[in-house]
């Protein structure tokens, strides 16, 4: 079967299939804030993005994969580490836009609906590690580990686990909600673990 | 209707409420190690357990609330907090126990999967929260806010936010597995958190 010409936005013609691909990533991005994880089928979005199906299928391996990139993609750019050269200040802004991205409900409710599905679907938790969680934390320990290289942490210190205390503190709050997630609860995240807590 | 008589070890007879209460929770926290949440309802628990489904009814609003509950009585003995007034120690060995239980396939899948389907659950994460993670927290707090009186924590320090950098930064790893949750990484987050990070 020959696979349909790309349409989209150009009108005619065959598009960059670096252009498709971000067409797709945004398409599916949109439909995932707008109805969910379930939202997203190959189908769907090759419909709304005007592409071929059989482009997604060669691209994606799961609907879950092209969801947690599109997922990834709308994030990045609030999620962006700065390197002011100060730790303590780039964690600070890092981890405000963080919770701010948990607590809007469209980002927050997509990320705790794709971290619920994950304990019970393999495939998605597979999709979700390696399109979305692996990545970001690879950003921050490498930023961690530049401020390990200029002094301001010790050398001793596994940044893996500094991730797990200041994001995966947020996680925690946002998937099993006791207590307020907010950029006071980042602040003290930050104050306790740079300072320790010891009297 | 009326009520049927309970029936179970002793074979005959009423037996005591605490004891068919005891009973009950026992098997709900059995079946729920062996087939999961799916496995709960309050049909196959009171006939397992030999009790009225009338019973089970008027004790527990749902039966999430019924499996909370019995997950919460069958892992408290492991989850005990010690007091010897030495916090390092006491945490240690209480995040040791924890991470033995997260780790533990049938208790920590059974976890995860409740925390999983209370993303999309409202009244399964109210019952998680009430029937477990709120006097799990609450156990942990008293035990820091001691140390606190005791000098060993800084009285500014929030024992809540501590929760969320130490069993909350187990549950991250839990729930979005990208690296080993293990006693070595227990140890290094009580190590960052009581010294402080900071180079």
């Amino acid at each position: 079967m020959d696979e349909p010409k790309e349409s989209g936005r150009r009108g005619r013609g065959r598009r960059p299939a670096a252009e498709v691909r971000e067409t797709v990533l945004e398409t599916a991005g949109a439909m995932l804030f707008e109805t969910g994880l379930t939202g997203i089928t190959f189908e769907k979005v090759a419909a709304r993005a005007g592409a071929s199906k059989m482009t997604l299928y060669k691209w994606w391996p799961s609907p879950g994969a092209l969801a947690f990139e599109a997922y990834y993609t709308a994030v990045e750019d609030t999620l962006a580490f700065a390197d002011t050269g100060d730790i303590e200040r780039d964690l600070t802004a890092q981890l405000h836009s963080f919770v701010g991205l948990l607590t809007t409900p469209a980002t927050g409710h997509v990320i705790a609906q794709l971290a619920g599905a994950s304990q019970t679907d393999p495939a998605l938790a597979d999709a979700l590690a390696q399109h979305y969680t692996h990545p970001r934390r690879r950003l921050a320990v490498d930023r961690l580990t530049r401020a390990q290289r200029a002094g301001q942490i010790r050398a001793e210190v596994d940044p893996q686990v500094v991730v797990d205390q200041l994001w995966g503190a947020c996680y925690h709050r946002l998937l099993l909600p006791d207590e307020p997630l907010d950029t006071a609860f980042a602040d003290a995240l930050i104050d306790n673990l740079l300072r320790g807590i010891r009297g």
